[in-house]
């Protein structure tokens, strides 16, 4: 009879006065309460709060006290921030966009809304790099997978990317790389997205690509051919025209050119697919298939491949291997963690993706299946048809004869120009597409009703001077204006995964068991260091569900987005508060995006002074696997520097290379706690020596958790940062995304900040676009903003000081029983701590996934692993955690401290044991009595702690067969055949 | 590698027109596609659908074609109807409500909110009758008890009732019942709430009771003390007094009476507990414990008893027993299913109640704890008191000097009456409460915020003609007006469960874990014969989360609500159509309350054509055990007719029992089709010879499902009849309630519907309030007004005839290994199907329970078992159904006989089997390997078919032993000490 007792009597505390608000976010934030709080700094050994802070920051980087409080940042109560979320979203105004462009307003089904996007079982989950407790999800990214490259007829996908223009640019860089980095010419047609040209001239920089803009196929002839690595179309292009490009992929392939194609996955049920027409690499985003538009994302792009290089992919790659048993199980394939991103060479840097919008996607795939597909696609095509039926008979002219959804019309046989129209549109609530003068676009979308149909005919009729039609004058249109040539005729998604979850019933289980087999936030704690796995506040995520800012077009006029906007600068506003700089950006979609950016900035910076050739990076050995890809993808030499066998950074080398390299060094780039969890004192020495060279530094705010009002990245030194809002501010993981990478830059990198061909205002030395949406992904930034505003000033402090306290707690605990691995001079770590298991490994050959899979079977996910060291652990708790979760999890490793001493004593076998044989899955419980040969219990196994009796997580496979899996690539859901067979 | 293939691939199906829109209901929620249809069509014998219906249901009863139809009632998309509910919501004014009268705004946990009743997994749970597979709802309900024990100073509370009216009814009968019948006058003040006067009103009726209100001190000095059984009084009552009614309580337990007390939760953390002053038993609604008003329900009620008076509990108590394995496990105590409505002299007809809400009041508690729930008490009374100060600072005078959340203020040392304040509070936003020309009240709660609180100041200072106050004027009071002796000196809540889950991640991961081990409609079907556990769709579910139609309180005036009574009225005309009646009432909160209202109806038109001697009410032996209850209590004698072995009514006992009570025969109550599953061809000739001898036929509409568009109970000969809209009508068990009975009646009965004092018009031959509010569970009328609106008239006949074939189809499966019991002349069952397992226990002695726990291992919650016949099950399983989960589930079942067969032949023990042990839980499954001496492995006990390796929910306990739970009545939670002791 298991109930703990925790939090004390007296958690909840009167307010000062009557009149202030009782849902105050902090009380529900933090984990433990008063008591807790005295109870773990005397374990640690402190007397008070400051003290321990003391002990723990360096004063040399310290910040007053009047930094971060109350009165810069004032806390709203749950109820208060509800009612501002609710006013701010009113300002936005919901028009129907007819806009387009690679945006299109969804129909998100209900019960994919409900189950998996207002559902935290989902939305906690971390990025699954422990398959043995992920198998729900991951099967989920599968059916992704299968999805795109069923309807775009490639041979592989991934799951996922973080946008279509990023998505295009990682198919360039792809080219470019298939080109043994010699062709450096990179064709774009002109009727490309203008935001995917955009990011794409940014990322060509970096590589030293050369993009021209132009018609493809002139361009193809124009052009050298041999110093053409890859061409870029769109399909249909941006006016909506179904163009044939498979004369096109000829001639480049006929040069050994790649063929990257932009996309649209609904269109693909009626079109011939990219790979029946050679395309190499295809792209696009999947937001149509169910994910709020939310003035721009987040959502998940798709990069699929042909077979040849699907060795190359960047991104995450689901792929089926085996258990321990035998049993088919899926896992992340070609990638342990990081593994994809490698130091040198590195062409990608993606991290978090966009995992709960690729789930989404594919949950709306499964629900329609593809005969609803089918008539979705033919919904919008008809009523396309039918828009352009009838506004040619009051005299405008199509432009593109062929379409599937998107048309351009040719306002001059009519009117003088466009501007009657867009002003009749915006009075009748529409957008349409601003082309020119002359010209305007429509595109359509699953969401468009037969009167809303009427209402943008009768625009157009209004303008011309026509009767206005009515819903009885709508006919069905007798034509289609795909060409024959172009239509699709081969089938798609024949899986049965997608035949069968149709009826609400089936697909409410269906979703239900994937997460049953899937642990998250809600069952355990996460302490996966570096990741900041913290409360992911309902209140903070209620306002999302909200059409006010779920269906926002991001190339909305700015006086439509009014709540938005309030938003985005208040955030900017506390964020360049937290991180004591200038200005921000909220443009980048992950961290490695925000490190993309900051460098790109950092170049920028130093081209504006003429010193464009500074080119040189220095970043320490320790440092997260995305930093030197960033810096390569910036076009930065990578330059390594040491650290200390103490885990910090060696001053020395620093000094010695900033000075070598000091006519061409361009930034340094520091993690800080650093990635060993540790605050080091010499940072802002460091930052100096940079600075006396010439450089400017980076600073990796993965771990910002731990600075809040204690210090920042500016007093630290640093001239730009990135925050991980889905680390330290509470966006919740998603199983791998979506994520936001903002940075924040010193005053004099702030003209520099990226734009983008929607934003109106455009600074001068703006670098360009590094995402497709102006705001990136703008409706989660909901979140951070709400957290912020929730916890206020103080509560951000309090939550960073007990971040640490709670990490030097279990530091405290921990350190008995294992080798701690970095503490500063005081004998503290900051908000992480990395335990070290080397020794394990020589006394009984036990490695760290050993302690990570046997972690499992006591209800945790575990710690970050082999990272950023390969012998240890790094473990993270933040400070939702109360003292008893984080007993029970320190019980955990304790326990299991005892069971590897055993393998050690040989009391246990080396190669057959609880450790070794970890994860145990109900499976293995429950085989025959004679056939349970193990030389430990039942018992043992599953419940080693009596707690377990009462909650336990159970891992669904035993663990898996990594290299099984990587020799034998299958990155596709069952089919009807292999269902057959099996 | 498991993925069974179930709907084909044309599941969805083009739509007839291209403006027609896709996401249309029907195919969503009905299980099987137009494949599988044809399939159970062949499987059953039938080339057509028709042909089916026609050999199904008499054809003497069926409807024509046009009775229900697309024309009749026209479908809604999803879309369509969220559009629709959200201009019907728009049409609700929110007026801040300061009304009271037992009804306050509730602020909602956002994580209750999501977790649980926006939560699947918790509302689409059954009553707990399987403990094995709802350990986690019943530690939920059984917080609920000791929340309310506690709270309250009672020994005993259950979970839960309908309404604190209803309660309090309740509590007299148990005071009647306790006089013996023999003391009939019942003493009430009249400072109760006047809904719960009414309700005693109607429930008095039927019982003999003589009501008496006025001021119970003097009423106990003049009645006559012998003849007084109860005493009811409110805490604080209505006008917001703070009374002792120590000696109340005193003077009546010197006669043997009974002391009520109606109370709220919220004051008694502040005040002296009716425990500790005398009453025996305690009642009050849970609401503002975070349930949403919903103009005015549903929500949970209490009734708490002391020692003595605990085994005559109406309602579901929760009780800690054990398990087989010996461990501590919950379970619905002193009631197998319905026994605790017993058919002679039952006094109680409680089912359905309102677990889903008592576990949000639960949850409420846990979330905030005793402290919390102190400070949101002390923030209540202090506003109050504010209140209270300025307003008498303008001149008003306070009546009543003590109070903690309501005040009654008389306005004429100001104003000549209160009609000024009214219109000035209206103008702005804000309702009070009328009391008479000279007396306003208002009544505080947690929702009132400061600037709610200056603008309610305001109405009385502009009233006043004082000069308006601002926030800043706002002043804490130093008073408090609680009188000393009344204050509460015990504690409250000390349980850990009250204690620990304070912070949202810790309250996230508690409700999660009790979810866990609880089997709903979103693991697997849930085949309840009688309880037609169908679809719960989220577009039908969502409209609840709006304020718009939550933060309603159900005594506003009409014009604020003219969403709500469009929404009533569209419902209450579509049961009209679609039981061929005239006119509705959707008071009743339950079916056994529409019941009782339909009795107490048909009593009411005797009486008004002088026949008020009428009492005999001839019911059927085969009827739900609510039947004969609510006849008792509406005063009518029950007498049984027979039932001839085939199922069918025997008509000529119905005949000779109906000629011998024809001077005195009331009415005759009906199931249709009849709880054996069966379309008796008799119906009309039965009703037939019940009018002829002068009684009306009321129809217990629990079957209705069966029913829709094919024929009625109009049609069927009835008068009267009630629909579960908790079954036919979709709205969610959540796991036992809550449920709405509406009640349809024929023109000549439409002026007898009940009243309700805060109902503007009343029919002048009304009966009394049967309900606390006068649409009773209001809000969740909207879940059957979508369910309906969305399937059209169409889809809501193909959902009846699916019903059908998807139970003829099972029984066709299930023929051939079990003895189906019942069925027609055609060998057609109805919408459900009764098996007999009396062979079994012949043969081996296996019992329905043995069958059912083993089909929780097959990870189904088995069907409704030994009702209406102690040796069978009765199998529903409703349209949602497809047949691939049909298919599982009788798989399920024949393997099971083939488990018993092995036992019939002795090759498995008689008491040592895979069915007397089951269910097996993984505890089980882990003993030891030298421990498992069964006469089966693991394997067998687990995965006894294949799918189950995939797929399975595991029970969380073993069989549970019911004679120790019973013998041993254990209804709260664990306390510190017996924790520290475990
Ligand atoms: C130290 C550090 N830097 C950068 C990143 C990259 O962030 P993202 O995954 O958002 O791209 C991470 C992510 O874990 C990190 O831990
Ligand atoms: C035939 C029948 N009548 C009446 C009822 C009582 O309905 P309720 O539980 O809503 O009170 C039931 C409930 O299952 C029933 O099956
Ligand atoms: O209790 C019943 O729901 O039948």
């Amino acid at each position: 009879w298991f109930i703990p007792v925790s939090r004390g009597l007296a958690s909840l505390k009167k307010p000062a006065s009557l009149f202030d608000p009782l849902d105050t976010f902090t009380e529900r934030h933090i984990g433990p309460d008063d008591a807790e709080v005295a109870k773990m700094l005397e374990t640690v050994g402190y007397k008070t709060m400051d003290d321990f802070i003391n002990a723990t920051v360096p004063s040399k980087i310290r910040i007053t006290v009047n930094g971060i409080s109350n009165d810069s940042i004032k806390p709203f109560s749950e109820s208060q921030l509800k009612a501002k979320a609710k006013a701010l979203g009113d300002q936005n105004k919901m028009f129907k966009s007819f806009i387009g462009m690679g945006y299109h307003c969804a129909v998100v089904p209900p019960v994919i809304q409900r189950n998996i996007f207002e559902n935290p079982a989902w939305y906690t989950q971390y990025t699954p790099y422990q398959p043995e407790i992920s198998q729900g999800r991951l099967e989920s990214l599968v059916n992704f997978q299968t999805m795109v490259s069923s309807l775009t007829a490639m041979d592989i996908a991934n799951a996922s990317m973080l946008d279509e223009a990023t998505a295009a640019a990682e198919g360039m860089v792809m080219a470019f790389v298939s080109g043994h980095f010699k062709k450096k010419t990179f064709v774009v047609d002109s009727a490309v997205l203008p935001q995917t040209i955009a990011v794409l001239q940014t990322r060509a920089k970096g590589f030293g690509i050369r993009i021209i803009v132009g018609n493809v196929d002139s361009l193809l002839q124009s052009e050298n051919a041999k110093d053409i690595c890859g061409v870029l179309v769109q399909y249909p292009d941006v006016n909506g025209t179904i163009r044939d490009f498979s004369q096109v992929a000829e001639k480049i392939h006929s040069t050994g050119g790649i063929l990257v194609a932009a996309t649209d996955l609904l269109a693909l049920t009626q079109l011939k697919p990219p790979g029946e027409w050679g395309a190499d690499v295809v792209v696009g985003n999947t937001a149509r298939f169910g994910v709020p538009t939310g003035y721009g994302g987040p959502h998940a792009a798709f990069f699929a491949v042909k077979e040849n290089l699907k060795r190359k992919m960047p991104g995450r790659l689901v792929g089926r291997s085996r258990d321990a048993e035998g049993k088919p199980a899926y896992r992340l394939s070609l990638q342990t963690r990081e593994q994809h991103i490698r130091r040198e060479k590195a062409t990608s840097n993606i991290c978090t993706s966009q995992a709960l919008l690729a789930n989404m996607a594919a949950m709306y795939a499964v629900y329609h299946g593809p005969q609803g597909l089918l008539r979705i696609a033919d919904k919008v095509h008809g009523f396309t048809q039918v828009f352009v039926n009838t506004v040619s008979g009051f005299g405008y002219e199509l432009v593109n004869s062929s379409f599937f959804d998107t048309v351009t019309i040719d306002v001059t046989p009519v009117l003088a120009n466009t501007e009657l129209l867009h002003k009749k549109a915006l009075d009748a609530g529409i957008n349409l597409r601003i082309i020119d003068e002359k010209h305007v676009g429509a595109t359509f979308d699953e969401s468009v009703t037969p009167q809303e149909l009427v209402s943008l005919i009768n625009v157009f009729a209004s303008a011309a001077s026509a009767s206005p039609i009515s819903l009885a004058d709508l006919t069905e249109p007798k034509q289609q204006s795909i060409p024959e040539s172009m239509k699709r005729t081969s089938p798609f998604l024949p899986h049965p995964v997608f035949n069968k979850h149709h009826s609400e019933t089936e697909m409410l289980r269906y979703i239900n068991h994937l997460a049953s087999k899937d642990l998250s936030l809600a069952h355990a704690m996460i302490p996966l260091g570096s990741c900041t796995m913290k409360l992911n506040s309902t209140s903070s995520m209620i306002p999302l569900s909200w059409p006010q800012y779920g269906n926002i077009h991001p190339f909305a006029p700015y006086d439509q987005v009014q709540g938005y906007h309030a938003v985005i600068k208040e955030l900017e506003d506390y964020l360049c508060q937290i991180t004591g700089f200038y200005a921000a950006s909220l443009q980048p979609n992950s961290g490695a995006a925000g490190e993309y950016t900051g460098l790109c900035v950092i170049r920028a910076y130093h081209e504006s002074r003429g010193e464009g050739h500074r080119d040189i990076c220095l970043i320490p050995l320790s440092a997260h696997g995305t930093n030197p890809a960033s810096a390569a993808m910036a076009g930065l030499k990578v330059v390594a520097v040491k650290v200390h066998s103490d885990g910090n950074l060696d001053l020395e080398d620093l000094r010695a290379k900033a000075e070598k390299h000091k006519d061409n060094l361009a930034a340094f780039m520091i993690t800080y706690p650093s990635t060993f969890g540790v605050f080091e004192s010499g940072v802002q020495d460091a930052c100096k020596i940079i600075h006396d060279n010439g450089g400017q530094v980076y600073l990796d705010g993965a771990n910002l958790n731990a600075q809040i009002g204690l210090t920042n990245p500016a007093t630290c030194g640093g001239d730009v940062c990135h925050m991980n809002l889905h680390k330290t501010f509470a966006i919740p993981h998603g199983g791998g995304g979506p994520g936001v990478g903002p940075i924040c830059v010193a005053e004099h990198l702030a003209p520099f900040l990226p734009s983008h061909p929607a934003m109106p205002v455009k600074s001068k030395d703006a670098i360009d676009a590094v995402s497709a949406a102006p705001f990136g992904s703008a409706s989660i930034n909901l979140i951070s903003w709400a957290y912020i505003k929730m916890l206020g000033g103080k509560g951000l402090v309090d939550a960073s000081k007990i971040a640490l306290l709670n990490a030097n707690y279990m530091a405290a605990r921990l350190s008995s029983h294992y080798t701690l691995r970095y503490k500063n001079e005081n004998g503290r770590v900051a908000h992480e701590l990395l335990i070290d298991l080397a020794e394990f490994d020589k006394a009984a050959g036990l490695k760290v996934a050993d302690f990570a899979k046997r972690l499992q079977d006591y209800g945790f996910h575990p710690p970050t692993c082999s990272w950023p060291i390969q012998t240890c652990m790094l473990i993270e708790p933040t400070e939702s955690e109360t003292l008893e979760e984080i007993d029970r999890f320190c019980d955990a490793m304790i326990q299991i401290r005892k069971e590897a001493e055993d393998i050690i004593t040989g009391k246990q076998p080396k190669d057959n044991n609880l450790l070794k044989n970890a994860p145990h899955p109900i499976s293995v419980m429950t085989l025959p009595g004679e056939k349970w040969t193990r030389p430990y219990t039942r018992e043992e196994a599953a419940y080693p702690l009596p707690w377990l009796h009462e909650k336990k997580f159970w891992p669904t496979v035993s663990r898996l067969d990594d290299a099984y899996g990587d020799l034998n690539l299958i990155c596709d859901c069952p089919s009807v055949e292999e269902l057959a067979s099996a």
